[in-house]
């Protein structure tokens, strides 16, 4: 790109002038709107037009970057270097106690989850089971419409009004979070309490919405709770917590938090890990791995014991095994060339299909973020319009399949059974008859997939009943998710994959002897591909469930070919999602375009520099008039020959500093002074929203005219690279590193110390392509 | 560290003299040895004394860094640039056909490994089996003695004459190269050769080895093979095949091969992939974790169809099962306190004894590099001394232990059986009676696994015989381990640690209800924890071997317990033995004395650099003189106003250039000439030792005294730090990146554009702990 585009860019409208003197007007801002700069004007001054506002939730929010990268300022040396060895030993035991504290909340409340939704369906669906036996029809489908209502307002109402952040499956928002973005109310107690809640409710309801995702965002809400560091609300400020008080160890903590959600949910520990690797986080370690591993290993501990407990009939309606186990026949599975074929064209059409399922959850979303905009009231109507037609799908489709007798030398009672989870229900079929479409529809989701996962010789569901169920299933999953209740996608998509795989299985009945509860196992797992493109994790989960590892290279091979082939169509599910929320996630490779670039082409804003002893109205006024969070520090004379670089001063600690007002008259550097007056733990960073604001300084007028030293508090050690690097390069090592702000230095000599500061704004398709329309995005 | 050690290190010594002007002296280097320098030399000038040797295998060769940069010169620019779409699909059709040729190729190999050993080992016993039957005893030992030295002897000689890089397990060779450390023989093809057949000879000599870490090594030099880009010798010279001719498609092809080999050698596709995550790879994404994934399934494919072909006992005496299926009995797994801690104790004492087991593998191969080094016939002798020592304990320690009757009601012909895997051996006890100790030790290392892993129903061993047993085992173990043949380290520890997980299971009979066969199965895995510390990658491997699932919370937390029992005693072995070989290995984390130095401080040697437009001569003399891979080129008047830095260009690269002598008379940029007369493919790297050397130029008089262009081959966008980053945060930057060379820039202005340039030897403890003697390592 050797021609620059000097002159394509004119309007050098500059957010706030010049900060030549500074005048302090407490009560507003400055008539003129003009706010003085220390560095002369960049010749082409760019505005970053990427939105610092996404959708978190169902509510838009402001959005803020981590810090990930170890700030090396004189307080974190001092600090660092007065570790004693009992205080790392404190911190390492620490960092274990707290994952498996994780561990055991997650797993109590993941219990809890499928305790509740058991119960409540399951009261739920024993009232309809005996007015139907009492035929009295009409009167059972207002009982089960109503009890659905019921539900849905209520998770509803707590999305609505108490944690907007809490509705959809919380997945995207969680790997943005641990892609080093921050929202207010991504991870905030509210959210917690509406996940764990509006959750339980929202699956009894009757929705076709799964626990899953929920549960990973549950486990993340967890994690950052523990990882806040103590808090002094709750007098909980042990010295112990403060080493917690960073965004490094609450991103390993909150990474722990989503694999115990998933092995919550499923019941799958290794896979749990598996997730958190493949689809959560952005950076990975060993030793994150074992902390992981220990904490879904607490989880299944607990979760093996909490069932054990219950075994004994002491909970209520709770189903045999409880968490879903399905036991897909575990006898040795042959293969022949035929059934390979089967199943090929099984994972083909499973990733078409899934491709078409995001690509619709995409047009869905969208038009519901437009509803949901409005305000709580039109959320919840939403809710309860879904909620109705959900109801009349589940009671009134089985009124089309024909009732089927019972299956001779079947144990007694069994079938039709009036209990909660069986194979048999009777719906309106005389005795001794039963009408597989409502075993279908009529259960928890969970049920209904053990019941399409059992083998051909247990039970056969007509070729009929299977389609009608698979296109119900397909469109309700695909209008439910978006509504403003805690809903994950894991379950919508297995059961449409399952009924999918069983209908494709009794299709080919004649050509494979594969069993009928593999192929429609295989049907999911190819749903499961086409949509959210996971492979080695979903595959272990899928191991896990079913507890048959002879299966293993047919449940590869579908999610490896449906992956392959939804590729071509689309991104998975939750990178769509991400994407659509306008949350700036970072890729983990460069895009191809930005090898046309090099790093000064999309350094954007006017550039506010402090030098290194510098006047506190200067800070307060930039602090008040801009909204950035990284400043660099100029070292000039007297105090150095020639201007250069001394590093980077962050927003928060410039607060921290100005409150503890140790200002000098004279120009003097005295960071001694600051070292000794200050402690580092006061630099800890809380959760957002939690930190020093602007506005609760209060600087008198001679305060403001007085010096203070910004070395103390300055990274004297950041990263920098010449402003020629290739755009590409500065991406990698932005997102491998894992920073917040990066300083491009000039090539030649003589000029400023510092051309501009990079943030994960720049790197944005929608700024870079903005900047230089004429280029193709996919070259 | 504020006070500078500016005068700590007089001598001056320096490598080569300033390369003021240049003499040519093809005949020999130049007398007083000086070489000029265009840069003033360094106030201080160390020599980096880190070797460029290292052991691989059993022998001492040089080792080079491998290119995982993108190296963005003008070549890469106009060839990526001019890539057409059919060339990228081109590019990743052939990506995937070259994991599944992997995959096939690994799993073939695998399994003729296992076919080899069965077959070979199995009519050796086949042999003594009847000589005891015939009460010959001196006959069968020395039968069974001397079948083990023929063996033995083949195996040994096929590594000391042919390929010593063969000997040993290979995964600490792979682990290094998958870390950037290229050594001329680690993959070589005659590496691979001697790993397949001297691993067989090893293995069927019943040496206590296993087959696991070879089938590693020889999964990565298949891959290295596939990934060479063609090679003219074979006129494989498709267009194709020279889009991998550089390190980063190598470096995933060979994370690929090590995955295929752990699951071809325990039929574990899952816990492969997890191998390579854990243990092998450095640099990991999700591109990465797919085609592994479906290398590994390709490997359970053709596993399965092999075994499926066998099973008609078209094979031989090949196995039942054949690869290693322990089926444990799958009862559901009910414990209680009790179980619990035995387990804990179980898993505490396996971390003592696995961190003891590493400490005297270690010293044991230092003594036996002593030993090796003398050269071929000394590690023959090596090998046969061992090779008796084992013979003689396999077949003298049995008799010691007393015959033990045959379990009533057991089917005919079963117990004592001739045949070869089973559990009833009669070695020297009447009929009807069986010796448990011979059944141990006089089979096959994967029958000895099965019958420790049976349950208590089925067979019984005296305390005695697993005392015997466990000790014979474990000392073995140690000291075969280290001998110039192909041999893995996971029998050996899972062969010590069933039996000591099934002595203390007998021990604490009484008190736990466990089975000893699931005790004999904890046993291992807390004996893998503690000796290797994997976690994930064991419990998957672990859990595909014995197809259980339900032991998963058990398996997970006696490796986490015995991990961290270990990790207070010393490293895992494989990273043991990483250093111990001398191979500059990166960590993925900074050392915690890197904090108090900055990146100058370790900048060593003396700086070569270019202008952009150099004298042939005094490149041709540079590349001569020193050992430097990487030069800096300086952009200079009357190029630019100020003299900046251009670049980086690397030996290679100079090299063809030189060969292709398109020089100019004059010194002017003729940057344009270059890049039409030459393509990007002659730039592809080739595996090392096959590309230009600087003996294979002979360059005139006259042409030394003209000019060429370096911008051409030139990276312009390399990656630079300023000399006060901390070492801590440029280590990061280095080994998240993948670099080979790292530029030190200046932070004042005013001086040389660049300072240094670090490699991986400069961040090196022995480097930087060398310089800085009185830095607390700890601290």
């Amino acid at each position: 790109m050797d021609d620059r585009h000097e002159g394509d860019h004119h309007d050098i409208e500059v957010e706030g002038g010049a900060l030549h003197g500074f005048e302090r007007k407490i009560s507003g801002i400055l008539d003129d709107g003009s706010v003085g700069f220390r560095q002369p004007l960049l010749a082409r001054n760019r505005k970053n037009t990427t939105s610092q506002i996404a959708i978190v939730g169902a509510n838009t929010c402001p959005i803020e970057s981590l810090d990930y990268e170890i700030f090396e300022n004189d307080f974190f040396k001092q600090d660092w270097r007065s570790r004693k060895k009992i205080e790392i030993l404190q911190y390492t035991f620490l960092k274990w106690a707290l994952a498996f504290l994780i561990g055991l909340a997650t797993g109590l409340v993941g219990f809890l989850n499928n305790l509740g939704v058991e119960n409540i369906a399951g009261f739920k669906l024993l009232l309809i089971g005996n007015l139907m036996l009492k035929e009295k029809y009409f009167q059972a489908f207002f009982a089960f419409a109503g009890c659905n209502l019921i539900l849905a307002t209520a998770a509803a109402s707590l999305c609505a009004f108490i944690a907007p952040a809490a509705a959809g499956s919380g997945i995207p928002e969680v790997k943005a979070y641990l892609n080093g973005i921050d929202a207010y109310s991504i991870l905030a107690p509210s959210t917690l309490f509406v996940k764990i809640f509006g959750s339980i409710f929202g699956v009894a309801a009757g929705f076709v919405v799964g626990k899953e995702g929920p549960m990973v965002h549950t486990g993340a809400c967890i994690a950052n709770l523990l990882g806040q560091g103590g808090s002094k609300k709750y007098r909980l400020t042990w010295k112990w917590l403060r080493f917690f008080k960073n965004d490094r160890d609450r991103r390993d903590l909150i990474t722990c938090g989503a694999a115990a959600g998933v092995a919550a949910a499923f019941r799958a520990p290794v896979g749990g890990v598996l997730f958190a690797l493949e689809e959560a986080a952005s950076w990975w370690r060993n030793a994150l791995l074992w902390r992981t591993f220990f904490t879904t290993a607490v989880v299944a501990v607990v979760l093996r014991s909490l069932i054990e407990f219950c075994r004994s009939g002491r909970c209520g309606l709770f189903g045999k095994g409880g968490l879903i186990m399905f036991d897909v026949n575990s006898g040795p599975v042959l293969y022949s060339t035929p059934d390979l074929l089967a199943i090929v064209f099984l994972g083909v059409i499973g990733g078409v299909l899934g491709s078409l399922y995001n690509y619709l959850v995409d047009k869905v979303l969208r038009t519901y973020s437009i509803i949901n905009e409005k305000g709580p009231r039109f959320k919840i109507m939403l809710v309860m319009a879904v909620s109705i037609l959900s109801s009349c799908c589940a009671f009134g489709l089985p009124w089309l399949s024909q009732c089927t007798p019972c299956p001779i030398g079947i144990e007694e009672g069994k079938c039709p059974s009036v209990g909660r989870s069986s194979i048999y229900k009777s719906f309106q079929c005389p005795p001794n008859h039963y009408n597989d479409l409502s075993s279908l529809l009529l259960n928890t989701n969970d049920d209904a997939i053990r019941n399409l996962f059992t083998s051909r010789s247990e039970n056969e569901f007509h070729i009929s009943t299977l389609a009608i169920f698979f296109v119900a299933v397909y469109c309700l999953g695909i209008i439910t998710y978006g509504i403003a209740i805690p809903s994950g996608l894991f379950i919508p998509v297995i059961l449409a994959g399952a009924s999918y795989g069983r209908l494709v299985g009794r299709l080919l009945g004649p050509v494979s002897q594969l069993d009928v509860g593999l192929f429609s196992l295989l049907g999911a797992a190819s749903f499961l591909g086409g949509t959210m493109r996971m492979t080695v994790s979903l595959c272990v989960i899928l191991l896990e469930l079913t507890n048959n590892l002879l299966m293993l290279p047919l449940v590869m091979l579908v999610l490896l070919i449906s992956k392959t082939v939804a590729d071509c169509f689309n991104r998975g599910v939750y990178d769509q999602i991400v994407t659509m929320k306008g949350l700036p996630y970072m890729e983990d490779h460069a895009e191809p375009y930005m090898r046309n670039l090099v790093a000064k082409d999309v350094v954007s804003g006017a550039l506010i520099s402090f030098s290194r002893v510098e006047k506190v109205g200067v800070i307060w006024q930039a602090l008040k008039m801009t909204r950035h969070n990284g400043f660099p520090v100029i070292d000039e004379p007297p105090f150095t020959e020639a201007s250069e670089l001394c590093g980077i001063a962050l927003r928060s600690h410039l607060l921290v500093l100005l409150q503890g007002k140790k200002f000098s008259k004279q120009r003097t550097t005295f960071g001694s002074q600051i070292l000794r007056s200050c402690k580092a733990r006061d630099f800890g960073k809380a959760g957002l929203g939690k930190g020093l604001k602007i506005e609760d300084l209060d600087l008198s007028e001679e305060e403001m005219e007085m010096y203070v030293d910004l070395h103390p508090i300055t990274n004297t050690s950041p990263y920098t690279v010449l402003e020629t690097l290739s755009l590409a390069k500065a991406a990698i090592l932005f997102r491998q590193l894992g920073l917040r702000h990066l300083c491009v230095v000039p090539k030649t000599p003589g000029r400023p110390p510092i051309v501009g500061i990079l943030t994960r704004h720049d790197f944005m398709p929608e700024h870079v392509l903005g900047l230089y329309p004429h280029i193709d995005p996919l070259k």
